[in-house]
């Protein structure tokens, strides 16, 4: 410990958790991501960060923080480069490697979606058979938690990418959620025979194929308002493009009104972050919307520790990998 | 008046409109639209229906009338043929076929939205230039009313069909809600440059170059959230599987929490009808959920009365095809 400001974290504490936060992410960076690494410094007191991005907000962090917390704060200095564009991507670009090279546990990013997907594949690696890694956002329903990915990652996918997709939404719900055999449904805009897309009238017959880990199951097509009921899938997959529509959608209806309640669990305490955590590369990569508060990116901070404290992403490797049929 | 059960409406009363009913349409048929009949009729005496579908179940909306009530319901009956998909699809077609002929004002339908589209398209005919008619939802909004199309009749749109939609989008907004310069925003999922899918990325040029009716603006790239607050635009367009799936759940939600507030009016006494009005073709089609209630179906026959009184349908052809560069 003490090691401020080396860009190198401590690591091997129990339950420790050392997360890269891209300060440049995000439609109001640095300021709102300097508000969210505090808030989740206070809220956990065995969090590390390591801060990618100008020293000056960094040191707002650092100045705010008492003194024997300082310790838990590395920076890892990104200078502008001569467009402000690959400046912001540099960033996320340098986030990653850290995960990459073992200098931070995850990332957590508020900045372009593309531009972290993309460094993300390229800096952690995809897992097999994952061309366009995915990002799963989770939604608050009547029944409980609901996972919804495709939320932006991949536009005009093909058949097999959201079949991919189908198979690490089931493993998130089992790992993360504690879901057993969840359910998994296809998100289109009517029961009826011959409804849907082009993509929505291939993927059925795909789907009732497959295997999901978990003990997940392929239940059919799901519309609009079953993602805000929650009670006939825990899963629902559809493409990029849809998803974050609808997603952006709910999210800010349920910011306007006020979340669906759980039935049986208290109002608050189970409304999930509004965070996005991408599937299907070797690594944990959680993502915030662009237009995110302070109290989101912490969210999404907490998560992102969350997330590694229950190695999520390696038992949801594990869980796809071992399964038959998969290349 | 007293020609009750002639299939031949009473026609020339001051405010009277005579809404065609497709009975067979919907996924609780026929009760739900009894129910629907009854509640609308009650609603309104200068309201005469066309029940078209089972004699039986026009039957139950007669019984339930007082006597002096019955002069205002005409029925056309259809009777089931050798298989149940093209009976229910006859019900639709029948009831547009009436107003084609004169004997109704208005179609109101809750059955299947493409034998509904493709009933009035062949029936009623299209307006120039449109190649498929696009159904325009209202959603409540904090600001007051958004217009939400295409919410299922085009799937896979090409640009072409879309910009078509924002004109008739720009109408609606300008004759239905009376907006001066109406704003016509293209959803998407970002507004960085290169975000969104192939159509997409190819609309926004195309759009920004047209003339758009009753002084419409398009204001450019709009996202899920916008589509709640309606603080950037009045109206949204987009393909009909986005909107589809975007309208299910805020719907949903705001059926389980309450709609959005307009600021300054009373938090109910706002809410509009949960129906889409067919834009596009020679008539005035209303179209519900197939899931829709009595009260929904009620409010859409309601719907399609008020358009008939106002003469929407014309007043929005005239101001487009009155419009410079219109085919």
């Amino acid at each position: 410990m003490g090691a401020a400001a080396s860009g190198q974290l401590t690591v091997g504490e129990p339950g420790a958790a050392r997360i890269a936060v891209d300060l440049l992410g995000g439609d109001h960076a640095p300021a709102v991501v300097v508000d969210g690494a505090l808030l989740a410094c206070q809220a956990d007191p065995a969090l590390h960060l390591l801060l990618v991005g100008p020293l000056e907000a960094a040191g707002e962090v650092l100045g705010a923080l008492p003194p024997g917390d300082r310790a838990r704060i590395s920076t890892l200095p990104i200078a502008p480069g001569d467009r402000v564009e690959s400046w912001v991507e540099s960033g996320v670009r340098s986030a990653v490697l850290a995960v990459a090279q073992g200098a931070a546990d995850a990332v957590l990013s508020a900045g372009n979606t593309g531009a972290t997907v993309t460094s993300a594949a390229l800096g952690l690696g995809r897992r097999p058979g994952v061309r366009r890694p995915p990002l799963a956002a989770v939604l608050p329903t009547t029944a409980g938690r609901l996972v919804l990915l495709d939320v932006g990652s991949s536009v005009d996918p093909d058949e097999e990418t959201v079949v991919m997709h189908a198979r690490l939404g089931s493993a998130y719900a089992s790992v993360v959620h504690g879901v057993s055999e969840p359910r998994v449904g296809l998100l289109t805009i009517g029961t009826e025979r011959g409804k849907g897309d082009r993509l929505r009238r291939a993927l059925p017959a795909l789907l009732a194929g497959i295997e999901l880990p978990g003990g997940g199951r392929y239940i059919g097509l799901v519309e609009g308002n079953d993602v805000v009921t929650g009670t006939v899938a825990d899963v629902v997959v559809t493409d990029g493009f849809t998803g974050n529509v609808l997603l952006k959608g709910l999210e800010t209806a349920y910011a306007e009104l006020g979340p669906p309640h759980h039935h049986g669990r208290p109002p608050d305490g189970d409304s999930p972050p509004r965070a996005a955590l991408l599937l299907g590369v070797r690594g944990t990569v959680v993502v915030c919307h662009g237009a995110a508060s302070g109290p989101d990116l912490a969210a999404g901070i907490a998560f992102a520790a969350q997330l590694h404290r229950q190695a999520a992403i390696a038992a949801m490797a594990e869980m796809i990998e071992t399964q038959r049929g998969v290349p």
